[in-house]
């Protein structure tokens, strides 16, 4: 078990190690080390090696120009300059705060980003200012459209944060896909089979496979297949590639590149980098923020008295289980598999920090 | 078969002799016509005897003072008076655009409404001012949310049209559900099960049987089961039913009254009539015009030219199905079922409109 504020040096020094500055370094530390908290641990410290690796082959830029390239009154398109994606992920969600203060909503796209490990983050920024946050980005393509062969969109997830009042925010922050990739190694490690709705192989035909995506099948958009609304999925999953990637001038698509540094660079492009895409909406630009938390606070206690069903405990609101994740790993510690222990242990090496 | 313009006079005829303006009937039957022509049939003319018989109970209000009464730069909450859900939906997502003129985006929530037709209209409305546009709307319970017994949700449906330039545009419109209700009606006539995935019955258990709905089951979110993420279905309406009710101050979740003037209205209220939420992106908030238009050709073009897989024909562009519809049926005509033929004919002879 590690703690947090270990775990948080550590990963910030790193990263200062890298070049960046004192004050990036621990902005990005706080969106890993909020992925391991939230029990979203594919998204944590683990990705820590993807980055360093990605910075030894000259493809992170650690020094960035993080700046407005394009503005009105409620929107803003930021270039991300090749960093890291937690740097201009910040940039865009404060811009789009600022905008909303004067506006009444803000919404900002990103090019020439990378991964910005979880949308969640970006989204719960907004409700301290009574603001509701929205966060999404595309990806690398791993996501078959309904009726399409291959893999062209990535899980692209998306994050809404709703503040309440006495209850605790709404916050959705979800892969327009099923199931995460991650269900699928730990399938494939244990030897089993993965359900149907998940994959494809490489022809489009249904599988259970879950090496399947390592031999050219791909993932199904949340659906799962055409009967059961994979089409709505896609359409999910389509509208974040757009409002990210086409909207900012980032690659769309099959040319968003790879965030592994082994794998080559594409050679096509269809834009810069990765695209993100975030608003923040003032509540009371639309009734009194009391209003509405206290109007929220019946939703949320509604959904959450409803009957359950048989063999359930009780409706959950969307946040509750991270939120319960939450206080439990701060009380706890934060748990890494040996084998992220190992690879860290390796960065800590080469970039001069204990661990 | 009938042709566009006689429905189109039917219908506003038949909404002029309720005591709708003529302008307001012809906005209206706009609507309605839409629907049949990108075959949504089952949001089309059949609804005009809903309506007819709401009215009769003194449920629409056909005279009503639509106006807004929350704004800032960029948002405006309006209340419908109580209308047929089209009129302030109309008015909203033209407030939606006049809103993002000048601040860049326009959002619009809308209370006091009712159902307003299919969702895709009113973001298809956005498209000639090269904006992208958005539109949703809650609806009366039917889902239940992950783990719940009991439906707390409508189908809640989602629309987003975004513009291209030389390839038609990207059109989404799908509700928060796997299929539509209309499924289980057709399966339960022919005798047939549904699959599973689609319906609960009352205890929160899957079911097979088309009539689940009817003795207490209910539709389940996107998704289907918890395995296949139903959970994020949930979120997907959840949200709509937030931003559409709680923000603009009508009923949300199970307090969404019927409308059908058989049910009686609901003892509890958390607000006035339905609610929508629209909005409306300038794209040249973001970018230039033409060069979005271009980036979302080669968007299209690229998901278009995507390997299909084995024993489909090609991928499909979110709005090419309702597209190709709209040319065929604007060609031979509007089909309807003698059902609905017959309910139209009762209507007529109260409303005194010849058909």
């Amino acid at each position: 078990m590690y703690s947090y504020s270990y775990l948080f040096d550590f990963t910030s020094q790193v990263l200062q190690q890298m070049g960046f500055s004192e004050s990036d370094a621990a902005g990005c530390a706080r969106v890993f080390l909020a992925a391991e908290l939230r029990g979203i641990s594919t998204h944590g410290v683990i990705r820590l090696t993807d980055y360093y690796k990605l910075w030894e082959a000259g493809r992170i830029n650690v020094t960035p120009d993080i700046r407005i390239v394009h503005e009105s009154p409620s929107t803003a398109v930021i270039d991300g300059d090749g960093t890291i994606g937690m740097l201009p992920a910040i940039r865009a969600m404060n811009t789009a705060m600022e905008k909303a203060r004067t506006a009444g909503t803000g919404w900002v796209a990103v090019r020439n980003s990378s991964n910005f490990g979880i949308a969640g983050y970006y989204a719960i920024m907004a409700l301290e200012h009574d603001m509701i946050g929205i966060a999404c980005t595309n990806a690398s393509p791993l996501v078959a459209p309904t009726f399409s062969a291959v893999p062209m969109l990535g899980t692209n997830p998306l994050a809404v944060a709703i503040p309440a009042g006495q209850q605790p925010p709404f916050v959705a922050d979800f892969a327009t896909t099923p199931v995460t990739r991650g269900k699928f190694t730990f399938a494939a490690k244990k030897g089993e089979k993965i359900s149907f709705g998940f994959a494809q192989d490489a022809e489009g035909n249904p599988t259970d496979d879950p090496t399947a995506i390592e031999h050219g099948g791909s993932m199904l958009p949340l659906g799962g297949d055409r009967e059961h609304g994979s089409h709505k999925g896609y359409c999910l999953g389509a509208m974040v590639d757009i409002l990210a990637a086409v909207l900012s001038g980032a690659n769309f698509g099959p040319f968003v590149p790879p965030m592994m540094s082994y794998l080559p660079l594409l050679d096509q492009k269809s834009g810069e980098g990765w695209g993100h895409f975030f608003g923040a909406m003032r509540v009371d630009a639309f009734m009194p923020a009391n209003e509405f938390k206290t109007r929220m606070d019946k939703w949320i206690e509604t959904m959450r008295n409803a009957r359950p069903a048989e063999g359930q405990d009780k409706v959950l609101i969307p946040g509750d289980p991270e939120r319960e994740n939450e206080e439990r790993i701060a009380r706890e510690g934060i748990e890494l598999l040996p084998q992220v222990v190992a690879d860290l242990g390796i960065i800590a090496k080469k970039a001069g920090v204990k661990f």
